[in-house]
Order: structure tokens, then C-alpha cells, then sequence
């Protein structure tokens, strides 16, 4: 049995990557610039430099640098949960029946539950790092606030976090978790800001969604003194940070004489995606090889599968840059899936460009059905996923069934962005069979579009 | 910086031992004999295995056999989530300037949130190998509930599962996380078992017991057809289980050329500690190393610190056999602490018979500087304790503290046995300053210990 592949995969500390990817440095077609929205322009350093860390400007611009140092700071903390691990889903497999393997990527063995802590870490040390005293930021699911809340206490920086108010009531013990790591919590849409009120005036019973969240922060970082807004999705630089899922991932499949026929990742602001993809996309750009690539979106917001390739707000509240992306249109709000930190109406400029390029797939799942794969998964692997990387976890198995239909012995990797612990009113939602599984309309969608800016 | 040692020790597949190490083959003196409680005489075989699963019985029973092979089918289950990290908390170390070099063994790297699973595993396997259809069991803070409908779901048990009131009320998740691996959780004491009724009788306003949820289990067990019994602590064989994790931890630290001067465990019944300690112990026993082996008990439960070593019953509803150990009475009912775990009147007969024989020390602490502890060790090493976990954090901070005024570069191993995603009732409770730390008076112990039956 020499050479069979364990069921996880731990890299030494020394493997742990020394830079960054920057995939547009070998993109074909760039991601569109932002755009100022007063003058259409594309945005210059200066216009940025106000709402985000500078050292993170610069790096949203770059447009050129194929790899970027990770600064010695950010590796030490990253040493402290990093190398992830690589698994190799034998059980799943096995019940399968399938002649696939099977590899996921596990991104929620530290406390914030999931990847976001890879772009918390370096986005607080380049605060640190230019001197700032505090930041701002918005969280869906939780998983980004928790993240930030960890790297701020590190660093030693205040932290006020806008969470979607659908999943502060959901995850009642999100908040107390941030509050364990000093983070401060206010539920979104609130009376703290401006855009806030005005959402509230206009949809009293709004559940919230990252776009308004966003809108929020934005506005309290820029009023406050020595202090910025930080994003834990969507922009280029977090891509950038995140792509320390797919080179670790390069590296422990490499040991093993194994490259991914497919890659599958769950799709919100495309953080996870477009992190684990990096280094294969790169090969796929440069035609060395040519990977599936797949993203999975929720059915209640579907802004690759049923999106428009648009410039768009990044906010509920307009009051943020405007990229091109595959989008919604920032007024679609989509229904309370539990899926919080997919619940975005617009998709990573980078990923959006790569998807029109024809470079990867998309498809979306219902919620009911990500929850069946999640529960089979967690009986099977003994982790219980986050329902946002359950949806990964559902076309894994479909893909995985594929193979067993064909005969084929495909290499599948999928990301496991995170664990459910803070998603168990989910989960018994499922086992009482009282979760809501609705599709937007054309109708709806119809909605959003009409949102959308006129450029 | 070549051999410096890194943050997280990983061993290798191959490195998961192969054999569990049983304490008693080479105690000096014996852990006392169960007794039945009607003819108070040593339990056989037969007695035993009507409740429990036969193989536990013959482990249980089994005083002579020093290493006992771990069968191939636990193992395999062992490596979705083993070897288990051994970490190096740099972080804490910095914040403490002290010259001590700490580390933790860290067994919340699996859903059960918790070292548990590794005796559930065992136990569910044996039953499966019986042709048993069922188990029933107890639960205090849920994790051995989590950690035996894991392993039941891998192999294929119906479950039942008794969890303490204060922690079902307290953690009103865990009931679902053990429902997704389709564990059957009742509230204890329930109208279920004949027991549960009699004490509800007796006192209504009871939030319940480890020994009251025990004898529920029990007496569910034994009325059952195919049905037997599981125990997450206190037993011999419980403890030969957990051997594991200090085996690894043993061939983590001699990676390093290293050996701990001080282990620190938490203890409530002694799984964790009596495993940490196994190797360790041995060498003690044996004369070749002496390190300092210290239990750290919740102020609020003190059966080491402030119990009597005397034959008492394992539960509250006095059906199971009689034990040897440090016990509070099983009459004691322990205030409502955080720590759900360690709210057990009693400690493992084997610790027991360590500790008199002098073999460890014992110390109990506060819930309050407990979660002192906790929030600190959250920010500097990013992962949240379980509040059990942290009275062990809580001993080692005290003692890298005194390395620190004597100059001294102790070794301090200690056990994190799981996490805390849970307890999040708990640490709110911390945050919002409205903790209980109530001990108990020499009176109420008194009245625990006039519960002790005379033998």
C-alpha cells in the first residue's frame, strides 16, 4: 500500500506558499476597471485610498504583478491553522460507488469556520501596517466578520462589523463569538447610518443583504477617523490572498501524482472560487492544461446562471466604485436562504470576466438538495459543512455520479469552504422539513435589473 | 532556524498507533474491583454484559494486558480525523514572556468538537461486531453525544441519547448537530425510564446530571432487545481508548527531542486526562522520567480536590455497579456551570488510585478566571476553547506564569480537548458579566457525601 494517498494531506510549515497569485497578469481579457460613479472614469489610487487600506489599493489596481510576496507577518499567522488540509474522500467515495476520487480542500479547521481568514489576515496587517486604528466591514453568513474580528485582535485594531440582519437573527451565537475576538456587531440594515435609514424607511421588513451591509460600512469607515473599510469578497485583491487555497492545493495533489480533472467551488462573491482555482486557471490559461472549472451558486440568487454581465453598484445604497460583473442589479434582494454568505447580488470582476471568456462553468442548486448532500457528507466524512460549501459538496456527488455512470475515474477537488456549527437553525430546519426552496422569477430577477445603473 | 519546531505538529497516517496502552498492566497498585451493589462482591463477566457490549466488558476487566491491538476497521475511522495536531502556542508564550515552551494536543479537529470520538469509535465498532442494533447513552455537554452518533452513523446504530437538561437548554444545537447524524436526544431527567420519573418526583426543579442521565441510559439499555449501553468516561476501558492521544502526543514531542516537565489535563471523570497522561504515566511508573501530572477540576465539582475515596455508585438513580474513586456522592448535584463536561460526581477509578498513590496532583478552579482563560487563549492561538478545555488552559497559564518567576524553561504539555462552538450561551454569559461562580459549602458537600453508600 506505499504511495496510497492518505485521507488528509498535511503540508509542512516550509510548503506554505511565500507568495501570492495574481491571475490577471496572465488573464487574456482583464476584469473591467471600476468606475467612479459621478464621472464613468475608471478610478485611480487616490479615489480608493480614502475607503481602503492603502497596500490594498494598490494591489485591487495591479494589474501586472504575476506573484506578490506574502509579507513575513501574515505568514507567521498563517502558520498558525496553515497548511489546511487536503482530504481525500474515501468514505464518500466508497458509498458513491464511484470510480472518481474524490479531494476536497478544507478551509474550516481554525475558529472563523472557514477561508476568509486567509484575506483578514493580510488586509488588518496592511492596516497595521500604515498606522490605522480601526476598521470597518459588513459579514453575511459570519464567517467574515469572525475572520476579521480574529485578525483584528491579533493586530491589535478595532473592528465594527454591519451583519446582514437575516443572519444575525439566524446565528444568534455569530455575534457572541466576534464579541469573544472584541469585534463590535450592529445588525444590518441600521439607524447608525445614513444609507441605513433610508433602506429601512423604504423596506421596514427587509431581511438585509450584503450589498446594503456593505453600503453601511463603507460609509461609517470613510466618516471616521483613521480608519477604512475592509471587503472580505468579490475584489481582486482578496482573490489575490485567497489564492493560497488552490497553490496549497497545487502542492499536496503534486506529492501524489494528482491533477484535477474538475474543480468545483461554491459561489457567492467568488472569494473561495477564485482562490482555489488560481494556480489551475493559470495552467488553463497558458494552455498547459485544461481543468472543468465549476461554480456553484444557490438557486435563490443566481447572478452567474441568470445574471447580466453589467456595470453594477457593489451596494444596496450606490454609494460604493461600480464594477462589471455578472449581477442581479444591487436592488435584488434575494430570499432568506440560509446560504447567507452567498446571498450577493454580483460576482468577482475577475471571475465574471473568466466565466464570459468561456474559462469556467456555472450551475446552481436548491437549498433543500444542498442540505440533503450536506447531511450525507457529514455521516460520511464527519464534518459538517457550511451550508455555503455544501453546494460545492452537491455537484461533487453529481459529478462524481457522472463518473460512475461513464466508467471514467475522473479527479474531482472541490473547496470545503467552512464548517455548519453556527448553522444548525439550517440544519433543523431541514430536519423539520420546513425549508423554504424558492426560485426567483423572471419576474423578480426583472426587478433587480431594473436596478441597475444606466452607464 | 532548521528543527525549529513548527506551530503544528502533524504525524503521518502510518504514525496513527496501531496498539491502545492499558495504564493497569503496570499500576502498582490496582484500581479497586466494580462491585455489585447487592452481594458486594467483584462484578464477572457475566454481570457486566448485559450492559455493556462484550468486548468493552473483557477491556474493562482486562488488568494485565499491557498493549491491546486496535482493530483495522477503528482505525481506518481513526485517519478521517487523525493523528490529531500536537501545537506549539507561540502566541501564548510571547504574551506571557515566559521561558516555558508550551504545547497542546488538540482533539477538536472532528465534528464531535472533541477527543470522544475517539472511545465512541471503539465502542460502536464492538457493538457493530456483536450484531447489536442499538446503544443508548448520556451526555453532558454534548460532545460525547455528538461523538457516539458519529461513530453509530459510520457503522450503522440506532442511538439514543440521554443529554443533561442544563446542557440541552444551554446548547440548544447540539441536539441538532447530533440529529444530522441521526442521534435521538432526550432531555434528562425524562419521563421516559422509571428512574428519570422518580427523580423528577423528587425534584422538579432539577437541571440534571451526568448520574441521573447515566442511570435513564442504563435502565434503557438493559429493557431493550439488541440494545447495550455506552459510557463516554470514568471506565477502564474508556481510558485505554483515549490512550491514543497520548501515544501521539509522545511520538509528536520526541520528534522534537522534547518531553513534558508538567502535563495538564482537565478532569470531570477522566477521559482526557487519564489518555493525555497514559504514556507518560507509564514512564512514571516504571521509574524512567517523573514529570508533574496535574487534574484540573471546576470549583463548582471537586471530586479530586475536595471529594472522599470511597465505593459510590456511577449514577444518580444508584442501578450501576459500584466504583472505587473520588467521589462527591452520586448524590451531588453540581451548580449549573458552563463546563456541562466535568459536572460529574465522581473520577475515574484509575486516576483515582493515581492520585492517592501520589502519582498526580490535583487543582480546581473558577469558572470566571476559566473564561479569562479562554477569551485570552482565543485571540492569541485563534481557536475557541470549550469550556471544559480551558480550565486546562487556564493551569497552564498558571504555570508558565511561576516559569517565568523562576527562570525556569519547563516543557508544559497540556490537553485541549475540543472546542467550544457550542458553548456560545456560556461565553455571552462571560461577556455580559453574568457568570456564576458559586462553590459549594463544606454543607453541601456534606449532604453529597451522606448519599455514599455504606459498604
Amino acid at each position: 500500500m506505499k504511495n496510497k494517498v492518505p485521507y488528509r494531506i498535511y503540508l509542512s510549515e516550509e510548503q506554505i506558499p511565500k507568495y501570492w497569485y495574481n491571475m490577471r497578469a496572465d488573464m487574456k481579457n482583464l476584469p473591467a476597471p471600476l468606475l467612479n460613479p459621478g464621472t464613468l472614469q475608471p478610478l485611480v489610487e487616490a479615489e480608493l485610498t480614502p475607503v481602503f487600506p492603502t497596500a490594498c489599493v494598490k494591489q485591487e489596481l495591479d494589474n501586472t504583478t504575476r506573484y506578490i510576496e506574502i509579507p513575513e507577518p501574515v505568514r507567521e499567522m498563517y502558520k498558525i491553522y496553515r497548511p489546511s488540509p487536503m482530504i481525500r474522500a474515501y468514505n464518500l467515495e466508497k458509498y458513491l460507488d464511484t470510480p472518481a476520487k474524490i479531494y476536497y480542500k478544507f478551509e474550516g479547521n481554525n475558529t472563523s469556520g472557514s477561508h476568509k481568514l486567509n484575506s483578514a489576515i493580510a488586509q488588518a496587517y496592511y492596516a497595521k501596517e500604515q498606522g490605522l486604528k480601526s476598521l470597518t466591514t459588513e459579514t453575511g453568513a459570519g464567517q467574515w466578520g469572525t475572520a476579521m474580528s480574529e485578525a483584528c485582535a491579533y493586530f491589535g485594531l478595532d473592528l465594527t462589523i454591519y451583519m446582514v440582519k437575516c443572519s444575525y437573527e439566524q446565528k444568534p451565537f455569530r455575534k457572541s463569538v466576534m464579541g469573544v475576538f472584541g469585534g463590535k456587531v450592529i445588525s444590518s440594515p441600521s439607524n447608525t447610518t445614513e444609507v441605513g435609514k433610508r433602506i429601512l424607511a423604504e423596506n421596514p421588513g427587509t431581511t438585509g443583504s450584503l450589498g446594503c451591509a456593505i453600503s453601511e460600512a463603507v460609509e461609517k469607515a470613510v466618516a471616521t477617523d483613521s480608519c477604512r473599510y475592509v471587503l472580505g469578497s468579490v475584489l481582486n485583491q482578496v482573490l489575490l490572498h485567497q489564492s493560497i487555497i488552490g497553490l496549497e492545493s497545487k502542492i499536496a495533489l503534486e506529492m501524489y501524482d494528482e491533477y484535477p480533472d474538475i474543480i468545483i467551488g461554491c459561489a457567492g462573491g467568488g472569494s473561495n472560487l477564485g482562490g482555489l482555482i488560481a494556480p489551475f486557471i493559470q495552467d488553463k490559461l497558458l494552455g498547459k492544461t485544461n481543468p472543468e472549472i465549476i461554480a456553484v451558486e444557490p438557486a435563490s440568487c443566481p447572478s452567474l446562471t441568470r445574471g447580466r454581465y453589467a456595470y453594477d453598484f457593489c451596494d444596496t445604497g450606490k454609494i460604493t466604485p461600480m464594477a462589471k460583473m455578472y449581477t442581479l442589479g444591487s436592488g435584488f434582494i434575494p430570499s432568506s436562504n440560509h446560504a447567507g454568505g452567498l446571498r450577493y447580488h454580483g460576482m468577482s470582476p475577475i471571475l465574471s470576466q473568466l466565466y464570459d471568456d468561456g474559462y469556467m462553468k456555472a450551475t446552481s442548486v436548491g437549498q433543500t438538495k444542498v442540505f440533503d448532500a450536506a447531511t450525507l457528507f457529514s455521516r460520511l466524512e464527519t464534518i459538517l459543512p457550511a451550508p455555503e460549501s455544501a453546494h460545492a459538496i452537491y455537484t461533487a456527488i453529481e459529478e462524481a455520479k457522472k463518473c460512475k455512470e461513464s466508467g471514467e475515474a475522473k479527479t474531482i477537488l472541490f473547496g470545503l469552504t467552512g464548517t455548519g456549527y453556527f448553522d444548525m437553525t439550517a440544519y433543523q430546519s431541514y430536519m423539520d422539513n420546513t425549508m423554504n426552496d424558492y426560485i426567483p422569477t423572471d419576474e423578480d430577477l426583472q426587478k433587480g435589473f431594473d436596478t441597475l445603473p444606466k452607464v
